[in-house]
């Protein structure tokens, strides 16, 4: 193979990922700049967690599912950066608060903030955040957009109160889940996709597809999360996996063995289930019984279902600049967890 | 005294706060309802915390100055309920979060939610009413408003990230504890006042009043609440006195302390600052130094230099309706430490 032929083969086989951050890159830059201007405080702890988070990386999906959707239509002016802007401090609040919540050590693969600097700097700097980001949003200047962020502020809260008070709560339904999973993940994905829209100009039908877009990629998103904290289909122990078991968190996965594992093995998952202690033993033993009861391949079914319906959504827009991307960005939200 | 004079006399002598309580009682009333709808959920922690906090009452002092200044004016339709219910969300909010942050047991008098449903529920309804706050907002439509409010929620968590940060920094100068002061607690009364002065119709010179009356009102109460926290004037040893000495909190008695108390006893102050197992006796020996260097009485005066100004902001407004119980407001405010 020639030079030339494994270039032009590497920009075909380039990882769609890849493609949806060249696509965005010159207006993710834009948001960059913005998310770094609007962290500067004298109090040094604010800029410090901040960019801790911010420049951690993690893929940044949500603020490019933003730009993504407002480059399909035509975005005058600089609007949807600062929607895009305003969704990744939201996003990072929620990651600040959930630390906090979960009483995680680690996040996007170091030390969680709350290690390094307590609980209490990162439920102020998640404030913090919060408050920036309905500033950029006023400033922004909609007030259509403003109700979409703060609705979604609010149900995003709610979901995780919902997740908290059915913890190790056996009977938890998988429709309880399904709520938790639309609230606590999708509402954000949905208002990503919705405001980015807006922000291109997008008329009504256009708008309220991107909207069911986001929706249904963040069900399909948070489904292959929680197969992934058990391994995914090939059960790989990675470091975080089990950290919803010793959580106690009903995910799909758990209520799947619950329901369908053999009575000693679902006896085994409800023993163990939001055991703190529990040790790499119990969770390869758990991962087995997962396995083993279709729980993980159930629960990547479920995703691929809501992938598959976020596609379907862009379908009448699929000619749209960027559209094929989104498109298969719903594969690989799923196909991740293989 | 016939029962007539004795009327007479008892409506002359009400207490300032009941006067402001009775003048704005039916929009209070409003405002309650409103509260009451907006913590709907059925997810049972979010009611079972927000009503706890709610009906526990404190004495709703932010949204009754925002009923007040707007009623200085002429509220044409039910913004000023709007913002109020907001004002007294944000500050609900507030109240979550600092138990977490402060780790403290009590909150109004009662225990404090995170002690009966633990931190992360506390954290999680906070962000639920703050989303519901902006929501409330949104809907009343003011863009210009909804800045005022999402600027103060950035400024309150700033000031007490700075707050955390110089706990036990002997190095910390009174102008940074005034910093703390006007973020925390003035950025909120400021909001309360100007969005009042705002939703009534007020002009540009009398919502600037406002603005300055709600400010300056804040800087005096919290001067005021960090004296009551050793005692106020009386040096009375309450149930909560101390909390801000085993917190480790530069506040002006303690700054005022370090600065002028005999070697030995500012030694003392220094020794106990932050030890969070500081007993009864050394509480009381504290507020002993505190009263005798004079560091209460100072911190009483300069909450009383803060009241005036408030006061003097009100004159040019002083025969709106409604003026003069704001203008005595703020001598209760001082007058509640004697």
């Amino acid at each position: 193979m020639s030079t030339l032929e494994a270039t032009a083969s590497k920009i075909t086989d380039q990882p769609i990922i890849d493609q949806l951050i060249e696509h965005t890159c010159a207006e993710m830059e834009e948001v960059n700049k913005l998310l770094l201007s609007r962290v500067g405080s004298h109090v040094e702890m604010v800029p410090q967690i901040s960019n801790y988070l911010i420049s951690a990386g993690g893929k940044r999906l949500r603020p490019m599912l933003t730009v993504a959707a407002a480059l399909m239509f035509a975005p005058k002016d600089q609007q949807h950066i600062s929607y895009a802007a305003a969704i990744e401090f939201m996003h990072t609040a929620t990651l600040l608060h959930d630390d906090v919540v979960d009483e995680s050590d680690k996040r996007r693969g170091q030390q969680a903030p709350r290690k390094i600097w307590g609980n209490a700097a990162s439920v102020l700097v998640g404030d913090f955040l919060l408050g920036q980001a309905f500033m950029m949003m006023v400033e922004a200047g909609n007030l259509e957009a403003l109700g979409i962020l703060s609705r979604s502020a609010a149900i995003i809260a709610e979901g995780e109160v919902f997740q908290l008070s059915i913890a190790k709560d056996f009977n938890t339904k998988i429709d309880d889940y399904f709520e938790v999973v639309k609230a606590k993940t999708a509402a954000l994905f949905e208002a990503a996709t919705e405001v980015g829209a807006m922000a291109g100009g997008a008329n009504s039908a256009e708008r309220a597809a991107l909207k069911t877009y986001g929706a249904q990629l963040g069900i399909a998103f948070q489904l292959v999360d929680d197969a992934l904290d058990y391994g995914g289909m090939s059960g790989t122990i990675g470091k975080n996996v089990g950290d919803d078991l010793r959580e106690g968190k009903m995910t799909l996965p758990i209520l799947h063995a619950l329901q369908n594992a053999a009575d000693a093995d679902a006896q085994f998952v409800r023993d163990n289930l939001g055991d703190q202690g529990a040790n790499q033993a119990t969770v390869e033993k758990v991962v087995g019984i997962l396995l083993s009861c279709g729980a993980l391949k159930t629960t990547l079914n479920r995703a691929r279902e809501h992938a598959n319906l976020a596609k379907a959504a862009l379908e009448p827009l699929a000619t749209r600049n960027g559209a094929q991307i989104l498109i298969e960005i719903a594969d690989y939200c799923v196909e991740r967890a293989a």
